[in-house]
This record gives C-alpha cells, structure tokens and sequence, in this order.
C-alpha cells in the first residue's frame, strides 16, 4: 500500500467536501444579504451547487436577484469548487501513479510513492499558484478592456468574477444574457476563451508545455490532447458557422467578421465553459445537436473542465478503429494504450450514457418541454456545462432535484473511476470462457 | 485457412446480394401491375429496400397503394431478405468457429472446419426447413383465427402476409395503422408476438432449446438471452403501461385487461418487429424515449431482429460491471467474456451510435421535424424497426436516401462485425504503453 498517500478514500473526501462546500454555499446564499428578494431553499442549494461543481445552470440571475455579497460568496464557490477539484484530482492522480513524463522535474512522481504528504502539499501548492498566476493575467486583461466601459471600480470587479468564471470553465455570468452583450467583442472573446480553454486543457499538459517548450518532446497524452482540441474547435468552428449563417436570429444578421468571432466562441464554450454570446435556444435543431456533442465530449482530464473527456473520446474511437483493423493492441502515436486504460474509457462511457439517459427519461416524464430541449439540459447538467435553451428556469421542483444530483455526479464521477482504476485488484477465481453472441 | 468456407468475404457477398435482391425489388415494384398508383424511382428502391433489410417503415401504404402483386413481392422480398440473412449469417459463424454448444447433433461444429461445401448446405437447410415450419404453424394460427371475420381465402392472405412480416420481425402491414385495430383481440396478439419474438430470438438459442430440453443444459449464451429478453420485456410492459395508463390517446380509455395486451404489445415489437397497436406519436414523450432504448437494443444475434443485439447489450453492462468492482475478467454466470468479445461490443456501440449521431444530425439540417421524432426515425431505421411518430412519410428526398442507407447499414453492418472478428490478425509492430488521460 505504499503507493497511497491517503488513508481514506480520495473519491470519499472529495464528495464529501463537495457536499461540505454546497451546504455552506447555500447557507450564505440564503443570507437575507445575499439576496435582493425571498430565495428558496432549494433555489439557494440549486445555485450552490451550480457554482461549486463549475457548471452555470442558474434559475436565478446571478447579476440582479443576488446583491454583491451573493455574487462574491458565488465566484468563491466557483473558485474553491473549481481550483480544489483541479489540485485534488491531480494530487490523486499522481498518487496513485500518473506519470507526468516530465522527468524529475518540478513535480517529481517518485515522491508520491513515498506516502510523503509534504510532496503532496507542494504538488497542491504549485497547481495553485500557477492557476492563480494565469487568473491574475486574465484578470488584468479584462480589467483594462473594460475599463473605459465601466469604470475602474465596475471594471475590476468584473474582471474577478468573469476571470473566475472563465479559467473554472463555470460560465456564471453577471448579466443575464451571459455575454451576448459582447458577440462582437474581440479582445473580451479572445480573452475569455483563452482562460477557459487553458483551465480545461488539463494541468499535466500545461506543465508539460511549459517544461518541454518544444513540440516534439511533449508526451504522447500532451500531444493527443493538444491536437483533438484543435480539430474538434475547429470541427464546432466551421459546422456552426455554416449551419447559422443563414439563420437571422444568429448568425444571420452579422457581418463575416462578426460570425467568425460567434462561431468561434459558441464552438469552443460547449466543451465545457458554458457562456454563450448568441442566444442558445435560437440556435436551429442541427447546431444544437452538435453542441450536445461537444458538451457530451467536454475537455481535458484533470482540468477545470468536466465531460467525458477528450482523452476518454480518442481512446474509444482509436479503440474502435483498432478492432476495425483487426488488431489487437490500441495505438496512438506509436504508443500502446493498456487495456485497462480501453476498459475504464468504455466504463466511463456506459455509465455517463446510462446516466443521461435516465435523466432524459425522468425529464421527459415530469417536464412538458421539447425533448431537444430536455436531451441539451440533461447533457449539459452532466457535462456541468452550464448551457440551456430555457429549460433550467422552468424546471419543477423534481426537475430541479434531479438537475443538482446531475451536476455533483457530473462533476466528481470521473475521479471516482480515476481511483477505481488505480485501487489493487482482488484476486477471483478464473472462470472458463463463454460463447458470448454479440452483433 | 482451413476454417473458412468461403474463398471471398461472407459480408461482400452478403452486402451484393442485398443490393442485388433490392434492385430486383425496385424493379417489380416499379411495374405498373404493381401499384394503384403512380410510384417514383425512389419511391420503389425505398419499399424495396425496407422490405429486404425487414424494417418495415413505409412511405406508401402497403395495403392501398400496391396490388396483390406488389404485396407479394414486398411479402417474398421480406421473406428471402430475412431468411436468407439469417441464414447465412448462421452459416457464416459456424463456419468462422462459433460453437454451438449443443455437442454433435444436428450441425456438428468441426463440420465447418473441413470447408465442406456439403455440410454447409446442410446446416442452410436445416435452418429454413426450421423457420418455415414455425411459419407454417402461425399460418395456420392466423388463418383459423381470421377466419370467422375475412372468410377463408382473405384470412389465408392476411396469414400468409402477416406471418412472414412478423417472424421475420419486419412489421409491414396490410393496414395503414398497423395491427390497431387488433389492440384487443388476445389471441392475434400473442401469435403475432410470439412469431416475432421466436424469429428475433436467435437460431442457435432455439437450436440449443430444442435439443437439450432442459434449463441447466442450455449453454451461457442461450441463458443470457433468453433471461435478459425476459427482464427487458418484462422492464418495457410494465413502464409503457405505467407511462400511458393516464394517456387518453393511448391506454387510457381501455379496459385493464386491454391496457395489459396493448402495453405486452407495445413493449415487445420495438424488439425490432416494428408493429403498433397503440398511436406511435401519441405516445408520451417518456414512452417515446423508452422505446428508443429498446429499439436500440433490438433482438437476438443470427436471428431475423436487428439492433445492437442483447447479447452487445449485456456484455457492454457486465464490462462496465467488471470494471466498477475492479476485476479483471468479464464475468457472467460462471464464464468468462472473452476480451476480443468485449473489444467487438465496443467497437459494435461506438460505431452504432456514431452512425446514429451522424443520421441524426443530417436529419435536423434538412428536415423540418421534431428533434424526438428525428431520433426515434433514425434509431428505427438502423435497426431495422420500422416504427416512425410520422416522419417516414414527410421525408425529404435527402431524408429518403438517408434512412435507405440507415437499413442496410442497419441489416448488414452485424455481419460484417461477425466477420472482423474472426479473420486473422496482422502481425504488427508491439509499441511501448502510453499513459493517456481518461475520465
Ligand atoms: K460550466
Ligand atoms: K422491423
């Protein structure tokens, strides 16, 4: 057991920490100074969780129903829910043997065979600053965009909840139109969707780009991710841009630099920062069935970002093309990926689909909504996205329960697998092989 | 290279002569003594090709716009399209190794190791002199049940007609509304049913019951499915009788002992017969989305259903199973699941839903139709169901091409899996293991 560095089960701690955090949310959201009108119980713990688990589902709109108080208690959750989950997965991750193929480096992964809980403070310690070295570049960025706008005062303050909002991947906005206001807005765009893209890339990947600088030494997981990132962006870029040009309550009014930018940054928010600056459910039914996609997908492992995952999603594809060929081990890369790492990918899907779809069935059977809209909800919840095309503020009180339970599965799930996959096995008795018809 | 009994690929030869037998199809359905009334091109290759692949959507009603010569074409395509796959499907499989667990009775495994063109008839032969006496017997069945109402020679054509349709689980019928007006009548209902749950339940599990007789002799592979058909029928009667009990446009006017038939009915034929008693787009959007499960799903391996295949289904969950418990072998009553088994269930769900993504992404670009009657269409098209909320006869040109190519991937894309995983492997070069990112 000496490859542990916690006695208790990290899944274990870190739910109850998330349950821990939503019940103290709650509490101060339902503050009576936290609020400018009465605020349910049910609607103080619906935003807790929405802010502590990253996803931005609001049936309250965080600009004007909560007061400043509210607002900073939100972008706290955003942040200690978004940050802790990050260094914690990493931290267990490492513990439990991820390599960072880094070498000796910084974080060297031979210390965490030694149970030393001083390496994993300084582990936790480092993802922390960095992360909050890249918030404070993001921060004043924005701060200076906004500027002339608003104010210094307004700006600043903007700057704080957005930069958290963006590099946690919550998609929490102040306005209740998220970032509508700024479609066209190059500089807002371009920093935005760098924060949230570089917070849900995954930690190992930006420390390997920063240790590695160049391209052909970063790992085989660094170069996976980084190029099924682009494609797929890039994929969202032009599919939505053709599929909304011709639509005017979207695209179709914009001038041709203006529907890159939208495209850009709609293709991009669903994997899985959730803001939006065109309006969701105007979207036509074909971009939003690729949107349930790409949440679906979601981003990087041990990120701030949720979903399947990107590395999850190649893994079952080249898994796939794998069998196609008729071979017997998975490559990427001219690398092999082991095969318990093909059958966590397949647990992870089968769970994740079984999930969604029993939260489709639930809602379809308490809900009188349209079962795009119910599938896009449902999927985003899970994905903690944070997107909606308006379901989130028509939700029954069921819905609504059914929504929380959603975001918190979404959100710490895939840690849980991450510590099945690296718990010891027990030994059990080898049965002979069946017949198995499939297909 | 002993074990093929082939010299050219079993699914080449397979996918030429669907397309062949369609063709053929097309073109007698395009004679003029075939239809009442003028029938494109397209028109014809659709019926021809829904007939062939046993889907049973429709475009043209069957029982009105085609002659009795068209019917019995459309009754003889479905006939050859739905025997001959089984058929050789069997043959192909036994020929590619698969056991047959039943010892050396009527077809003797090792038979098909000799390459022996003879035995292969043998086992053809055996296997549509089987079927067609389980056919003679529900025509018989029909006919005596009809008779009273039709007299004999239009009850012996509505048996003839519907006994092919139903146990070769292709759903067509003679009536534009399907068998709704038999909702009550008990005795058409449980031949119906059992013809088609008999046909998609899977040769070698019938084979394996009438041989041994008795449960605990029956082989992993005939228990799995025979329990698991049990449980998923059970699980969608007593759901869609729930679910539509409150619906007026359904259950909800009937008796109980009627609500109890019509939601057996209901919860078996998405198992891919494709029949309704009950208003498909009347149903709950609850229901609708259950039974887009269980279409996907769909019946028996080397049997006249379609679908994903409940043994897929079930090797998917238990390797989802193994992995949450941390085991390393695919268990299921006491046998274990090969991992090549696993990988091809995989590799099986992966490609079906990619397909079914993509089906229905292209369907909400170019038709004007709601998103849940788009994702039921597409589902039942690929495995072969046959049951539409309405879309199948407002399709676009595009969406009729589409859903063509849907049945026939739907129908022969199986095989073509059976035989992936029985070629030999390429030697390839071993690559060192890669440590990427999942979950
Ligand atoms: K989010
Ligand atoms: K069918």
């Amino acid at each position: 057991a000496k490859k542990y560095a916690f006695n208790v089960s990290p899944p274990a701690v870190l739910f109850l920490g998330f349950i821990l955090l939503i019940a103290i949310g709650s509490l101060l959201l339902k503050l009576p100074f936290a609020t400018h009108a009465e605020t349910s119980w049910l609607q103080s713990v619906f935003t807790a969780t929405s802010a502590v688990t990253v996803t931005g589902l609001v049936i309250l709109d965080t600009g004007t129903h909560f007061t400043l108080f509210g607002q900073i208690v939100i972008a706290l959750l955003i942040q200690i829910g978004g940050l802790s989950f990050m260094t914690f997965a990493i931290v267990a991750a490492l513990s439990l043997g991820t390599k960072l193929g880094i070498g000796q480096q910084m974080i060297a992964q031979e210390a965490f065979n030694q149970t030393s809980l001083e390496k994993v403070a300084h582990t936790a310690k480092y993802v922390l600053i960095y992360s909050l070295f890249i918030e404070l570049i993001g921060f004043i960025a924005l701060t200076v965009i906004w500027l002339n706008d608003l104010g210094f005062g307004k700006a600043a303050y903007h700057a704080f909840f957005y930069t958290i909002s963006s590099f946690n991947n919550a998609g929490f906005a102040l306005n209740s139109n998220s970032l509508m206001h700024y479609f066209d807005n190059l500089s807002v765009n371009l920093v935005i969707t760098a924060l949230f893209i570089i917070g849900g890339i995954g930690f190992l990947v930006l420390i390997d780009i920063k240790t590695q600088k160049k391209w052909r030494k970063l790992s085989v997981n660094s170069k996976i991710v980084l190029i099924s990132t682009l494609i797929i962006n890039l994929f969202g870029f032009v599919l939505i841009w053709i599929l909304e040009a011709g639509n005017p309550a979207t695209l179709g009014q914009l001038s041709i630099a203006d529907q890159a930018i939208a495209s850009w940054f709609q293709a991009v928010t669903p994997r899985t920062a959730g803001f939006n600056t065109l309006a969701i459910e105007e979207l036509t039914n074909a971009t939003t069935t690729l949107m349930i996609l790409l949440m679906f997908i979601g981003g990087g492992s041990l990120s701030t970002a949720s979903g399947l995952k990107i590395g999850t999603f190649v893994v079952l594809i080249m898994a796939t093309y794998t069998f196609l060929r008729r071979r017997d081990d998975v490559v990427i890369l001219q690398r092999t990926i082991p095969q318990q790492q093909v059958m966590k990918a397949l647990a992870l899907a089968i769970v994740s689909i079984t999930i969604i779809f029993i939260g489709i069935f639930i809602l379809t059977a308490i809900e009188k909504a349209p079962f795009i809209d119910i599938v896009f909800e449902v999927v985003s919840a899970l994905s903690t996205v944070g997107l909606s095309r308006g379901l989130t503020a028509q939700l029954s009180m069921g819905g609504e329960i059914l929504i929380i339970f959603m975001m918190i599965v979404g959100r710490v799930g895939p840690l849980t697998f991450a510590y099945f996959l690296a718990t010891p096995k027990k030994k059990h008795i080898k049965y002979a092989n069946a017949d198995i018809q499939v297909g």
